[in-house]
């Protein structure tokens, strides 16, 4: 398109003033060592395919009819992994759709959002898509997010937990704080990578999650998604947890924009990967070992490490060269993320591959340092 | 969701202004007839199972990566079918995600926006979304579009064409006198059941579609969807054409809402379908033949049927009371569609089924004409 003169005479002026989304690359190489966009190194439950061959033997014809426009189905296995009731579940077409929704519903207010000023760089294109002023908190020093900063009017608080790209967890007692001192605005916490939180200590999920707060906070909704920890970036499923009221609003916005998001084989999908809780429960405990092992390598290479609760890790080069080593192993077909912003622009963020992905990372850095030695002798 | 009591108290103030959409029922009993919701009474192209369960078998990881986040090789095979530029066609998630984008990229201006007072209901549900107003323009008294009723200021015209729920066609012709005198506001025309729309004289789809307008006048958007002639409402996939600018600007909508809404499956999916012509030919042929003589049988009922060119029949019963025989059909599983709103409650929209389903309705209907006149005696 870039060729292209592009005349924005008959555009509304909200499509004239839009900054959209800019997601990572997503390079089509051979053999490309993908850690730019935080996929999971691991296939799908192999359920998943499994569910969706067999419809496609069985009920191909049905492709022909409406899919259920409520996911019920996938609604009621997320609400029994949780434990908790089938409207507090609301899915959508990838979380990126729920956090539409979400701003629409919730923030469209006369008092701005307020957000980490680092955080998922999708968050002010959605306050710009709904005219919503979006007021960014300065992270800590230390990266982390101090709830004392968020203590002003707003019409609602999103926050990524774990945050990206940083990686760092806010503790559930932090997040009741924030609930408790915002008692009418919607505290939406973001967990698209919560699944990787779990302690070196082995704490379980339920207490990491806001999800087990949705009970005690009629204010806090969580929205998760299945691109990260189910591997299922390729199918397009999110979904928001919280008191039936706002999954209402969700559900109302959703019948005002789009009632059919998720197709058929999308939920029978979605639906068998809840379902297989031993693969999943196995493959997120991989990505954690190996974000464990990547993090003591990145170390011991001189790198600065953030302690990640996540797939990916947030790690400051020695010199602070972030972008000419991205650049640099690039050259050896390996893409990292590297955001050209102030206070980050020192650090790469890297998704935690396969094994032999993160070793194919740590000795091209390896060689990379041996080449500024010479030069540097 | 009806016994909970909503609490509004957190929803933003356009979400409890919101006045969803409310799609044809979708009951799930067994040896329903149902021809509520003008689905295809065919199953899709048999390529496309095939195409999905391909990939599945050699590429289900490929999952968790990604999709392509524009579709591109849809995209291609569209703008091939009708020899027009890769960067004049947009997809999106059903027809219902592209229409909401036009209107926010499009009609969100200070003048309003026309369509017929008799068409898609979820026209006014859109405008109330994004905050536009909505002039209806009254359908003749023979329920066609007259082009001259749309001369007013306005940011533009939408038009279902053929229309719904009466089936009507508007003339390219006309279509043409309204992009010309309307050269600064973007013509819409919602082409969802053009496919349908083939004259008895057989005349091509070129000369039906407006897509073989966009060259000439850049103020004219075409939507379609693979929901109703290509038997895929279950996969959620829909399309635009247009003027490269067009769909540039619907591009910067969708990623300042969501940046991949179709999932790699319904992406193979579709594109198999349209490379499947002559599957797409015959079956379209099929329902348009079913669609003559379900016209036919209603009419020697004593029904007036209006001249259909969709896949479904407008048709008031002799008495005009649509709706006592849409719950007589109920009570014999055939759920056919009414709409309770002046000028058409007299009127009842039946979706053309197999030829089994339109016997079985016609059965029904003899039936009931027989119990009429029995009571009658």
């Amino acid at each position: 398109m870039s060729e292209l003169k592009i005349d924005t005479r008959l555009w509304s002026s909200k499509a004239r003033n839009l900054s959209p989304y800019v997601p990572g690359e997503q390079p089509q190489h051979e053999n490309l060592c993908k850690l730019n966009t935080n996929e999971n190194p691991f296939p799908p439950s192999p359920k998943v395919g499994e569910a969706i061959a067999k419809v496609l033997e069985q009920q191909a014809d049905d492709l022909r009819l409406y899919p259920a426009p409520e996911s019920d189905d996938l609604r009621a296995a997320l609400a029994q992994l949780y434990d908790i009731d089938i409207n507090q579940v609301f899915v959508g077409n990838g979380s990126d759709e729920v956090l539409a929704l979400v701003f629409a519903s919730f923030f469209l207010k006369e008092r701005p959002v307020l957000a980490p000023d680092i955080s998922y760089s999708f968050y002010p294109v959605y306050a710009q898509t709904f005219g919503i002023e979006l007021v960014q908190i300065a992270l800590e020093e230390d990266f982390s997010i101090d709830p004392d900063a968020y203590r002003q009017p707003c019409s609602g608080i999103i926050i990524a937990n774990p945050n990206a790209p940083t990686g760092l967890l806010l503790s559930l007692a932090d997040i009741r704080k924030l609930a408790s001192e915002h008692s009418n605005s919607v505290i939406v916490i973001d967990e698209a990578y919560i699944d990787f939180a779990q302690a070196a200590d082995g704490s379980s999920d339920a207490e990491i999650s806001a999800v087990s707060l949705i009970n005690e906070f009629d204010n806090i909704l969580v929205t998760q998604t299945f691109s990260k920890s189910r591997s299922l970036a390729g199918l397009r499923v999110g979904m928001a947890f919280g008191n039936a009221s706002l999954i209402e609003a969700l559900t109302r916005m959703k019948n005002s924009f789009n009632s059919y998001p998720l197709d058929k084989l999308a939920q029978v999908g979605a639906t068998a990967s809840v379902l297989d809780v031993e693969y999943f429960t196995q493959t997120c405990q991989q990505v954690i070992d190996l974000r464990h092992s990547l993090t003591a390598e990145l170390t011991a290479l001189g790198f600065d490490v953030l302690p990640s609760h996540a797939n990916f890790v947030f790690a400051r080069p020695k010199d602070g060269n972030a972008n000419m080593v991205a650049n640099a192993l690039r050259e050896q077909g390996i893409i990292v993320r590297h955001f050209d912003k102030p206070r980050i622009n020192e650090y790469l963020r890297i998704t935690t591959g396969t094994a032999e992905q993160n070793n194919r990372l740590i000795d091209a850095l390896q060689m990379l340092q041996k080449e500024a030695e010479i030069i540097a002798d």
